[in-house]
């Protein structure tokens, strides 16, 4: 590596509220779409008639999807929320600037979240979703025939109304009879929630600034492992390899102190996410040990969810193994701080 | 998912040729970096002082990369060259507006495209390196004790030379006595080469745009499979999963027709690549039987080359094996081409 390049371990990444947000970019208002009558202030547009998901997260890279058509945008009590529909990649959900699901390669990131822990425990029956509140994670957790209770926590009631107005494919998750709706703070929910209730808890936030911040905090770690079964899991959002090397470690360092089972990295492909990767971080309480790289529950043998929910579309047995598998950079840093 | 919304198996792509370049997008020249003096016209720049890659090759989307100052730009015969120093990813090379590597990122390209076929045979001693210019793979082969002979047949001089010039840390892989570097036409090489003559062959090709055409043609695999010894490998750049599964399901149909050993498909995380992932058409020759999931070349275990070239970044063994799992969407299609 030339002298002045940077590592994969030195990692840029500055911290959050260091910088303004659209990183002293030029923002373009003009548009030159028949279809686009006008772009909100919210959306950081670059490109004239295009999205630029521009963060301090992700400082100098920005990915931008052509915009066909904005079809809604709104300001609820914790965020901005934006739908468009993009050229190439269907419609697009975008919160704060950023984008949290695409109707082309959302299939990766809720299939993933969702079966990488509960294909790894045997017969989950009580499963708690905490953020999720487009119903994607939800539709992946009714695939399984063994779950009788679904809860799901979810701050912005905008994001599921959103979500079942534009996004019914992905908003089919309500529609299962085993799951409850909770608008309110995961936090304040989880302390509330009485010791060992859950099999899973599977926390798909965004990222840590904003409403999610406290997510990725190790008290909410706490609730969450109290929260679990002996030996129940969870998986949580984990940011990216490539991006957020830091974050990790500090995630790692905080869920071996507190999960007395197996800790451990995962990772996937999702194009429209920064750096083309999203990670999970996959751990278990005391008690019957779980081997999260050999899933013990598999979904692709029980077909009778596909009537409804349509055929998985990402995950398999074998990529459930093949996403603990790191680059060297990464596992370096991860196996310093995990078992 | 929705009515109207685009499955991953029904690709958007268009073919090459038919949109211009520059997808239609308002390109900018106002520059607001003190850094850069003039944006060249073959940088699609739509946000100023940033280099945006757009392409009809990915419709509908562009990544942009911050640009902090421009270090070359030339025209040779072959296509447009152009390096800068980004903000974020370290210095970037650039052929007809396409990233081919960023300081940051390039070892997973690199590590992955030489490491998988050469760890999986046993001793590999001559080697072909088809493209490459930047000499990254030789690199990477280089680190092979086994190795005695590395060709390189590169099309354009200009790539080598300011790959030498501005990434020495890629370029370090010419240093290496064993390598000879051939400037011309790769598919006019091939075809004087003797038959039988290498273990393996490397294709480091840009897209099937310009230049790197015929690399993707059925008469360019015959000539590999000629070029190499019984149970021989051949490893080719083979576009995204999410982007390109057409062209992938027609390499996969050619492959199979032409190589009677194995024929199979691996992918890795390249965030500067579109969709940030990259795939690999691992094929083998008739003879002694290759099986690409499972390395039995180990080079994680020989040390020797670290000094010279720096520590593997990316590649090891369990992420070879994992390379070759493959989401759902994909491992339906190649599988209905590939045994």
């Amino acid at each position: 590596m030339a002298e002045g390049a940077q590592s994969v371990s030195e990692l840029p990444v500055k911290r959050p509220r260091e910088e303004e947000a659209n990183g002293g970019v030029t923002v373009e208002m003009d548009v030159n779409d028949g279809g686009v009558s006008e772009l909100p202030d919210c959306i950081s547009s670059v490109i004239p008639g295009w999205f630029s998901e521009i963060s301090p997260m992700w400082p100098g890279e920005a990915h931008s999807l052509k915009v066909e058509k904005i079809l809604f945008q709104g300001k609820s009590d914790y965020q901005n929320v934006i739908v468009f529909q993009s050229a190439t990649y269907g419609k697009v959900l975008v919160l704060d600037g950023v984008i949290q699901l695409t109707e082309r390669d959302e299939c990766a990131y809720q299939e993933m979240i969702s079966h990488l822990p509960l294909c790894s425990i045997p017969n989950p029956k009580k499963v708690l979703v905490i953020g999720g509140g487009d119903g994607g994670v939800l539709r992946e957790v009714s695939r399984h025939a063994s779950v009788e209770k679904i809860d799901i926590c979810e701050i912005d009631k905008m994001v599921v109304d959103v979500s079942k107005e534009y996004f019914p494919s992905v908003a089919v998750g309500y529609d299962d009879p085993r799951v409850t709706l909770h608008i309110g703070d995961g936090v304040a929910f989880l302390k509330a929630v009485p010791e060992g209730t859950y099999d899973a808890v599977i926390v798909d936030s965004s990222d840590p600034i904003g409403p999610a911040q406290e997510l990725f905090e190790k008290p909410f770690f706490e609730s969450v492992a109290k929260a679990l079964r002996p030996g129940g899991v969870v998986c949580t959002q984990a940011e990216s390899i490539w991006l957020h090397m830091h974050i990790i470690e500090d995630i790692v360092a905080n869920c071996r102190q507190i999960f007395k089972g197996s800790v451990n990295y995962a990772w996937t492909t999702v194009p429209t996410y920064p750096s083309g990767v999203i990670g999970f971080m996959l751990c278990s309480t005391e008690g019957p040990p779980v081997n999260f790289k050999n899933p013990i529950n598999p979904i692709d043998a029980d077909e009778s969810h596909i009537k409804s929910k349509g055929p998985l579309k990402f995950y398999n047995a074998e990529i459930h193994s093949a996403a603990f598998c790191l680059p060297s950079f990464a596992r370096k840093v991860i196996e310093s701080k995990a078992n």
